[in-house]
């Protein structure tokens, strides 16, 4: 029985990764939010600021075995059904694949410091730091790249559905919520990362949840 | 052909990584060192503090495809040989294995900035900041599991040589150079990481480098 313990869908960008492993496997899963906030706001229990690791979320229980960081579980998904759910057949695409996700994994902070998470969030352009800037600059090189070289057969990064686009999917919702002016190609693909039914069913039940972070819904010079 | 891109052996540690995923691969490979001192130093060359991304350390050449990232080239290295090289082939000791070089990827920020690898280095325990400690802490916890569960068919942490040993060999180094304090078993486990012949012979290659850094060489309250 696989069990995933997650945060907030409305903010925790790791646990939205972890969660969209568990559905492209098609394995049944239980899911178990665990709302991050408690009264106060304790940082440490989400991986988005300070990466993945004890106490924080996503944690994939498969009958007695546990399985901590989302691109872990993204492998152990891979590995309980078939890599080609998860990751370009083409040796050279995959090759590009794993390292987009594994820079997404270690990288982006000012980004992800700067524009937390948030789905339920639509605000003007914030003003943002250099840092920042260059991060998304990068991120997009990354997704012209991708899609240039190994996205002629589908409208996702690698043409197909992957674990790249997993690993990009919450970037895709900050670019949406804090209204970062992106080229045509990036905002096709946003749109079809949007659309895609896992990455809704995501957001549509994000909605629903009662909790509230300040942290996540004001401040940063954003309306 | 396979041409490894590297910073200096004795400070690079996301280069080590990269570099022990190759000699685990068995793989001819080329080897281009890339001295991140060039006058003045420049921290975004080196993936250890601002994690891996374009313009750092290691990249793995293989013909006209680029790998970037020392955990995409592990699985890049097991993709072109044999998972069982790097991963052990029990399923729940390959999930916590991931899961520890996952964490490895993305964590322990406070130890790679207070105890920059230097394997040419042996100092006094320095001064040690709380969140440093949590992070010595952190990997002792998930050694002694490793080893207790799933390390008995070898001194490795998951018995056989593995692509966790390959993420955590650097803190080995880190351990020793500043003198941290560590249980026996974990004494143990470090000697025989020193002993393995790559590990070795990468640590005898860094003694010849001429080149110096200052930032890694003092500071920090250290001897």
């Amino acid at each position: 029985m696989l069990k995933l313990i997650l945060g907030n869908k409305a903010y925790s960008s790791w646990s939205m990764r972890g969660w969209l492993a568990l559905k492209t496997s098609g394995l049944e899963f239980e899911e178990l939010v665990v709302p991050l906030y408690d009264g106060g706001w304790d940082e440490r229990r989400e991986g988005d600021e300070f990466a993945p690791s004890s106490g924080k979320v996503p944690l994939l229980w498969h009958d007695d075995l546990v399985v901590w960081d989302s691109l872990a579980i993204i492998e152990y998904c891979a590995d309980l059904t078939r890599r080609e759910l998860f990751w370009p057949e083409d040796l050279g695409a995959r090759a590009m694949a794993r390292s987009m996700a594994a820079e997404m994994h270690s990288s982006f902070a000012a980004l992800r410091r700067e524009c937390p998470m948030n789905v339920r969030r639509d605000v003007p352009t914030p003003n943002l730091s250099r840092e920042t800037i260059a991060d998304i600059n990068r991120i997009l090189v990354l997704w012209a790249q991708a899609r240039a070289r190994h996205g002629s057969g589908g409208p996702f990064l690698f043409g197909a559905w992957s674990a790249a686009d997993i690993m990009y999917a919450p970037v895709v919702t900050r670019f949406l919520t804090y209204s970062i002016p992106v080229p045509p190609f990036a905002r096709q693909y946003m749109s079809d990362v949007l659309r895609h039914p896992h990455v809704a069913e995501w957001i549509d039940a994000a909605q629903d949840e009662p909790w509230v972070i300040e942290q996540y819904e004001g401040g940063q010079g954003t309306a």
